[in-house]
């Protein structure tokens, strides 16, 4: 029942990177409006950007063994996924963790409960989304599993999927459908370039998007 | 029933710009404590103080359509006010939308619901005062109105009515108040002033106020 | 009932000093994993690491009277703590007061309740956790006590107790324990820091700690 | 600044009865899907439907001092609305003032704030719609205002507006546009009880308001 | 992208409704603690107990479309899973949607958003599980999905999963392992009836279950 | 530092039965407005009033070992207050622990955590409040204390501090204040009692309390 998988896939690192740079807002449209993990979940810090593969951790409420589990399967440029079995804040992760991890090349944490030690993850240059900033301590009683599907801030993310992270909070693009996304995404990109600077120079978005007569049609009346 | 009111009054600008460097707390205590919009509408980014002209919209949920309607009736120097018509965290506004509506001279966003491309904003300089940063998109299905007075996190926003903001939140003034409102905060301020020098020369509060015959009526026991 | 306790006791300022040089998350651990007060409070602003003596407040819901009762009793190197005796989120305290408690040698704040003038704040270095930043205004109408023990975001806090505050939260330590708590952390600090190293080396918690077995014996499985 | 409004408008008694008897989900519909109160007001015993004419209260943040003055406004059928100038859960209103509320005919309590005594007023059948359920007593220090413009759970409520409240929560409706959104919300009922029928015997909601062309220009497809 | 799938498989009916008769606490532990709803899924009447299998909806925040599209593809003992894209408290489901579902067999609802008409539904005793009571309307503009698996309320449903829902909350059993996961239940029960006895005769739980040398070596004392 | 503390001191039964007739709201007032638990804290059925003894239990989050342990040093009258170290909604409790605490004659539980299992509970007339009712499971992997001062839902207990429970929340008072108590709580009632004929009768509450002149003093006017 409690396992570590091992010899996950990942995306393309080409296409986990690109991802990254186009950000969570655009990587969400540019596959159908969906993947955001719950607005819950925010950075310690701001002002990073990126795209890295999932290994996920199904923890025990208030227990942090599994990362130590986890962090052996880390591969450079993955990020951890813990979701907790019941609700928690407590934090599971701290510089010590965060110090291991990064050894392994890992590039950030994801994870629905709390975190701690955030004045030394920020020196460090390790990106964390959370529920909760709380010192309450965790323990090593209990097992869970790793890089097995979790439910993380609302939303389902698999073992070797593309987490997008950036100020705005979390996205998660499946693996199979990554390359895809990123070429929506890029179009998309193209696309707003275009209306940035039409929207810059004044030109207003009921006429450049062709809305006056569907308003009209609705009913809106000007007074 | 839905309507876009054009040509709406606004206050005299020097006061507008008078009450914005007073700051929320003042302007709030000057008014006799009202006009505060609900605690949880916080700044993207801190550091930015300024008052404004209100542009309301009401808006339905996830739904922000109505954005590109308002836009057109800014005049330099106003804000934008979004109150759904039920609660939404979504993203209803980002970096295309705050392109255009700054490029009308527009200063900022007072919205009860989510924005998004927050990094982008801060770049360009553009303040919002929200109730989430969320991504999720928004549709353009359906309409609202522009310039009607809407409750915004739980206090009244006339179209026109001046909004002051900054990192304590959001203060709202009815227009018709401006002016004299202004007269108090700067009778306040200037009383805040002596108080300040007093206080930071040692001298308590307790005496300055005349505190210790009233505690002591009141019950107060030192033990 | 409503009493000033005067010439409370104090730990030693060197323990003082030394707790809040360890941090929130270590002095916890140091004592047991007690001690933090809820996630909910945070700090106005962030990179501050301090221990002080608490002085403590018990007052009234919106009624910010008992704070200048307060500072009176504050000696240089104490913090205040104040709880409200039913849940408020109004602005107890601004720049004003804070003026008069730093000239009175108080080091910050800790408040179950609301704070404003945060960027006069930031500006005087004087730090406050709090459970939310809003300029609500208060009363001065019903007194409470100063200096009795208080119940602050859902831990016990004794004046004289030290209170260690950072980026992490807050934590209280009772006195009388306080100088056995320092011998605690600094002993958790040095065995973290060899930890430390071996973990930036590359080595697994799992070998560290010798968790392979246990791991297994709890039916740990890897697929 | 701070009045009690003598000798409101109501609106007519057999609109209010009327509006009370169709119901909090259908008047707010039949007046365009607008004057729900926010989700957490919520009735403290099940089973009631009532329209009621609305006494408005402004008052402090754990004071109730303006309840008493507020009864003597009442006339039989009167609801009482009580909105706190800043949030508060305390107990406003228990047994006590509904016995002397109930004696002037006052017909219920919506309050964004606490009550208490609730086994007491379930057996009294004074239904109170409320934020929260919390026996934390008041003070009678600062005055506020009766029969005033109040926003109550982020929705503005005028006295002499109408009140409908029942399982479902709180609406609010114009007293000037009361006859009218009674006309409607009957014309909603007469239409809803042939579309009741229809559907119980089986007939699709697909068909019977012709949806499935419009879902399939929409793009949806049936694997 | 926008799916209806139809004939979707279901679990045996015998297995659904053993698993039904467990409640939702004794399925929960029996499949190894997995599966639980979160928190705020609340009955909106109590004392039902029920096993069905889901019919699931992810629908658009605020729009109750794919209701009538989901409605289509019922078949008796079926329960219907709503979970919106963007978290909503609007009210999607009232009684008229719920007599077209009972008419086709449908026993039930959960629902990670609002539901309305709730004196109607408990009448009809058509009960629901739900996030929030709210009466604030739909629209009919976006559409969805019906019988993909969706994340509600923190946990993956699929459709054909089995729900046990009863006034502890909501539990959801894979499809392909329910047969098991009641084996399991039968035999929980049958062990607990046992465990009941001895400690209804007063037996402690210390001497049932062997744990006063445990207790003893992780350090507990008597004093 | 993990204790069970054995036969600890009882008020007097007789007191605590009249503390339980007076009920929460009463009882709060007559202490002085003090001992409140917060307002989070609900009964999972309606309709109980009691006064009893406190056993208290300090338990780590997510784990209920330590209410077996405590079931043993219940006598008949008691009630369990469990405040867990970190905050959790498990449920730590359900129909199996409270057959074994009802059969050692506890008269009910006080959790700020989750409860399981209400409906057995509810037959078993075993009240409950709690913070959440989640069928969510526990472990049995570490220890805590028993009959030591715990803070539950933000309000000191101490073993043998009497509880007062009913439909309004719950309220703690000191044993060593328990008859002080109980006497001005009967004061209160008598004087209520004389008020309560008076108000029935259509007095006002501004006459009886005299408050024309003191509202009048503080600027309210009648227009």
């Amino acid at each position: 029942m409690n396992v570590v998988v091992q010899n996950t896939e990942r995306a393309d690192p080409e296409v986990i990177k690109g991802l990254g740079e186009c950000g969570v807002a655009t990587v969400h449209e540019a596959q159908g409006r969906k993947g955001l993990l719950a607005a819950h979940m925010r950075p310690i810090y701001t002002g990073v950007r990126l795209g890295a593969s999932a290994v996920t951790i199904s923890a025990p409420p208030c227990d942090n063994w599994m990362l130590h589990v986890a962090i052996e399967q880390i591969k450079p440029g993955d990020i951890l996924v813990l979701a907790p079995t019941s609700p928690s804040n407590s934090g599971y992760f701290g510089d010590l963790i965060a110090t291991s991890a990064q050894a392994h090349g890992c590039v950030g944490l994801i994870i629905d409960a709390g975190v701690r030690d955030i004045s030394d993850l920020t020196e460090m240059n390790f990106p964390v989304w959370s529920k909760a900033i709380f010192a309450q301590g965790t323990v090593k009683e209990t097992i869970g599993s790793v890089n097995v599907p979790v439910v993380c801030a609302n939303e389902l993310v698999n073992p070797g999927d593309v987490i997008v992270a950036d100020d705005d909070g979390v996205c998660v693009v499946r693996r199979e459908e990554a390359a895809d996304v990123l070429e929506k995404a890029h179009a998309r990109e193209a696309n707003e370039a275009e209306k940035r600077a039409r929207l810059k120079s004044g030109e207003l978005g009921l006429d450049i998007y062709d809305m006056r007569q569907k308003l009209a049609d609705k009913g809106l009346k000007y007074v």
